[in-house]
């Protein structure tokens, strides 16, 4: 079995170290940054079949692929309904007769000592598991850069925290044989229609990571109790709980433990972490793992007008590596902070931890942030990191609501 | 303060102590035991509007006010879905514009220092917290008695683990000076509107139960994340955990701390666990605490075909007292036993684990059931305990599955 690559597995911390030679520059744009990108202007767009189910009134239609939750809809009760959970596809879903009956669905197991293919059925006979995962796509936060990225403006809510359900990839693996020598990447390809006469590799959903993120993946069936609905990958997704939302492939169609990292365009060059107008290459840190981050659920919209008083200030914190450990809160946009307390079940290290702090606030205006603080004493880092794609952004100046108190 | 009146607080034990007389004479009916009850014969009726949200395919419907949950349909995620809960309701929830406002409902609050009313704003300023818990319907599993018991015939399904989230009432209660001397019972009556004419007392919901309940108790404007939807409670619903259903009382309007139980006949002599043919009286042991549970789920309807060969057995266990610290499962309607794990997220003592146990079945046909242990070193019995009103059945027994394997 080969060694973890160390270097390529921890895009979080080439991103750190980004950070601190921004650091400088960044912080003279100061409380300037508040302002409240990606609300929808004027008409709202309607929601697309796919997510048709949806509480319209809860999300932000950035387009037919691109659905965020807003703010102020993740609620105080830890788990983010499916009929509020943020959608991105990186192409159309595929027909939804492959929902009609799940069991049939198949996959080809590659890369393990006995290849073979096993339909939704099979897997369910072979284990079964839940995890509590906070999905969240790479680019969650990119509304905040000013640099016009590419991609859905998103501002907080391309990130949900769900119960996903199925066969642990490891049940399945040890029942083909294990792994064969030599293989470094977990690659898994998703189950979207392609266009016909297109090179698949310039469009194909197909990511590699490293092989041993199969041991917390699953093969997921399930989300929140109820069977997975086509807008989240149903009949089935790989689910890797700790990694960016591209990487838990939809319509899941084959996964392989591969040498190499796929030729596909979504890993060659896209979900890579480069400088403002460099091209992506696989140089470059892939989108695997999430950084530590937190923002404030409540109060919600930025410009809200509160009565003076109580406010509980609520929200969530999550981290794809080093667990959570702690959160502080600041209303003078981070002049002084206070420790929030955790409150409600603790679902696990993948989860997201909901935070509240009580505070008084005298009429006034403020502004309304989050650090999470981690078990390895890392902290979440006031300032974005600048990058072309508007990835992996943490920054708590940024995620700050502002709010004014009569 | 009062001192809690622990015969009463115990109906469990009550209970428990019939199971001892009655167990010889119900053993005589062993495996015959194992009959489907309750599955809908013919055409299936139609959900009521207040629950037309629900996944009809889930559900079995026993009338407008009772709605149960397929066993096949609760999954393995632990949460059971807004869409998939079962329904209960006493008397037709209000009309729904209610929940159009939910900040603006309005709750007095009484028997403490500084009475007063407070809206569900006033509420959401005052704290948060946010608990799973399992609610469940006080005649659950009542289509298991043979006596032909009255009211609807619930098999496994009406119970379910939700996240609840709202203000503890411990927090409502220390703002307003605390409990007032004397107060004995925590005492809540819910919004429905009452029909005109008739004695408010014979069917008003209105619950007791002791006062320290309040406790863990909460005041939830949230289920699963989302609002508390008019079907199950909202805009304000106390959630009392380890407390069977009733006594969550819906669109909460008062919550008063008193010195003796409420008249109401929901209380006097409503709840009340009494042999066959007896009246309920204030004397017998009311419907608080739940006892120590466990259920099958997967396989799910009796009768079910498998193929040969593995079998992931799969359900959930919980309890009202000493929590639940194991789950054995039998496939030999009890002859055998054999431990199965728990599996997902542990979402704290008043959720329900799940649990699995893998076994190999050749052909031939199974009685395939679960019984749970606590902390306390008590047992899930075997057999129900024989009552008027077929309330707090937890025997192993009659909530086995039978399955032929081919």
């Amino acid at each position: 079995m080969t060694t973890e690559n160390k270097q390529e597995g921890k895009p979080v911390d080439i991103v750190r170290r980004h950070w601190l030679a921004a650091s400088a520059a960044g912080a003279a744009a100061g409380l300037s940054g508040f302002s409240p990108p990606g609300l929808a202007q004027g008409q709202p767009k309607p929601l697309p079949s796919v997510a048709s189910f949806k509480k319209a009134s809860g999300m932000i239609v950035h387009s037919a692929n691109g659905i965020e939750t807003r703010r102020a809809a993740f609620g105080s009760s830890g788990i983010t309904d499916a009929d509020l959970l943020f959608l991105r596809n990186n192409i159309a879903a595929p027909n939804a007769a492959i929902v009609e009956n799940p069991d049939a669905w198949k996959i080809e197991i590659d890369g393990v000592t006995s290849p073979t293919a096993l339909t939704v059925a099979d897997l369910k006979r072979m284990g079964v598991t839940s995890v509590a995962m906070v999905l969240q796509c790479s680019g969650n936060g990119r509304g905040f850069f000013k640099h016009k990225a590419s991609g859905s403006q998103w501002t907080v809510g391309a990130a949900g925290n769900a119960l996903w359900s199925g066969v642990p990839v490891r049940d399945v693996v040890a029942a083909l044989g294990g792994v064969r020598e030599g293989m470094r990447y977990m690659t898994s390809t998703g189950g979207e229609t392609l266009p016909p006469g297109v090179d698949a590799r310039g469009i194909v959903v197909e990511r590699s990571v490293p092989w041993n993120a199969m041991e917390g993946a699953i093969l997921a069936w399930e989300l929140n109790g109820a069977p997975l609905p086509l807008a989240h990958g149903g009949p089935l997704r790989l689910i890797i709980p700790g990694y960016y939302g591209v990487n838990n492939i939809k319509y899941v169609k084959r996964l392989a433990f591969t040498a190499d990292e796929t030729q596909a365009n979504i890993q060659k060059s896209g979900y890579r972490v480069r400088e403002i107008g460099k091209k992506g290459d696989p140089t470059q840190p892939s989108m695997w793992e999430m950084n530590l981050k937190s923002f404030v659920t409540h109060p919600s919209e930025a410009g809200e007008t509160l009565r003076a008083g109580l406010v509980q200030v609520r929200g969530v914190a999550f981290s794809g590596g080093s667990p959570v450990t702690g959160v502080e809160i600041s209303v003078d946009g981070g002049k002084t902070w206070q420790a929030a307390e955790f409150f409600g079940p603790h679902m696990g290290r993948y989860a997201w931890r909901q935070f509240v702090a009580q505070v008084n606030l005298p009429a006034g205006k403020y502004a309304i942030t989050s650090r999470a603080i981690a078990a390895d004493g890392s902290t979440q880092p006031e300032l974005r990191v600048e990058n072309e794609r508007g990835y992996a952004h943490n920054g708590w100046r940024d995620h700050a609501v502002s709010v004014t108190v009569t």
